[in-house]
């Protein structure tokens, strides 16, 4: 399987495969915030997120949403199908918290019931800025018809995440998603779920479980990884 | 007449009237921008922007649209309904300028077709940000309902005001509305349409003809306002 390095990211990398059809996608120790400012090493994380990402994404397949995910090769390393990602990433939030609270005044912790389904710009250049179904199409990112399958996706990932993780002790707080466009075009789901995507309360105690307690200095930020790893295991 | 002040804005003020269903709205000459970072006094702008406002209005209800405009009472007031605004300021882009360029990536004066309508929460102390549908919905700000008649108010607004300006030379770039609910709760167009709020270039030239030339230096800002007010009349 030879591999040639196609995309590095902050928390990723991406190698083609000897399979035109498949990439080879490696999880990083390195975690990054604040759009960059941030820099530092988790002890296991790639291998943590690997192991959570391949378990989340398993579950979702069998619910039904397809995803990029073939299967775990190694400790770091998921086989994935190759998709073109379409450059909008998708937050779904049940609680309000992060940028809800600092840039729009949302009060922290409160039930939103609908959940808020926001679009940001994929760019470390622009600081990935929300913007708008409006947005999307002018830039020609997605067509309406995909917007609205990338919606609808959302929620039933939010419906199925938010049950597989309560049954966890697990509160699903928001993620991120990243979709993509397979070899025939089809948006299917990409990327990862992992604690770097996603906002996880513990039930009983509300200790976070994510990588707000990297971004904020809360500590044990590998113990809470780990718990999450445990739990979805 | 008495007047009991009630609202001070960065641009006019609003004044209670003997008729408890009537405001005196009052045209300031003060100038800000960035979100008030930058200060300053454009002569005769309170004035220009009243005659200005007052006849697009008045050109507005024509056309249909129910607005809070009265009648001009004196150079820079204006008699208007009390309505309560709604905290979602509407822009109506129809070619990319502005933040559009800064904050997403889009090449300025590309046309939009269809335009772009976004809303902002009318927040000074969160400097205004961009905010969706759902968030606004979230935050109680507006119902589905009244989100549906704001929007469809914005495209025919736009179409009648590019119309408008068109035939007196006039590239209606963008442009901000405040909508509020009046004594019945029904939604109305309110604020102000000026130099202010929209961004307008000449036709021929494409020289800026509103508060871009007070945002950017570009100088001869009081003229740009009168060759729109004359323009206009």
């Amino acid at each position: 399987m030879p591999k040639n390095l196609i995309y590095e990211g902050k928390a990723k990398r991406l190698y083609t495969t000897d399979n035109t059809e498949e990439f080879l996608q490696e999880f990083k120790d390195d975690a990054t915030a604040f759009n960059g400012l941030k820099k530092d090493k988790i002890p296991h994380k790639g291998e943590l997120n690997n192991q959570i990402s391949s378990i989340i994404f398993e579950h979702l397949s069998k619910e039904g949403i397809p995803t990029h995910f073939i299967r775990r090769v190694s400790g770091t390393e998921m086989l994935v199908k190759k998709v073109s990602i379409i450059k909008a990433e998708v937050v779904c939030r049940n609680v309000a918290a992060g940028s809800l609270v600092k840039k729009l005044g949302f009060t922290e912790g409160i039930e939103l019931d609908p959940p808020i389904v926001e679009f940001y710009l994929k760019s470390d250049e622009l600081g990935d800025p929300l913007f708008t179904d409006d947005h999307i199409l002018a830039l020609g990112i997605a067509m309406r018809e995909e917007l609205d399958i990338i919606r609808d996706f959302t929620f039933r990932i939010n419906d199925i995440l938010k049950k597989f993780f309560l049954s966890r002790g697990i509160r699903l707080v928001d993620f991120k998603l990243e979709f993509g466009r397979d070899m025939n075009g089809k948006v299917i789901l990409a990327d990862e779920i992992s604690p770097d995507t996603c906002r996880l309360w513990d039930l009983a105690t509300g200790k976070k479980l994510d990588k707000d307690r990297f971004r904020f200095d809360l500590g044990d930020v590998e113990a809470a990884y780990k718990e999450i790893m445990e739990r979805v295991s």
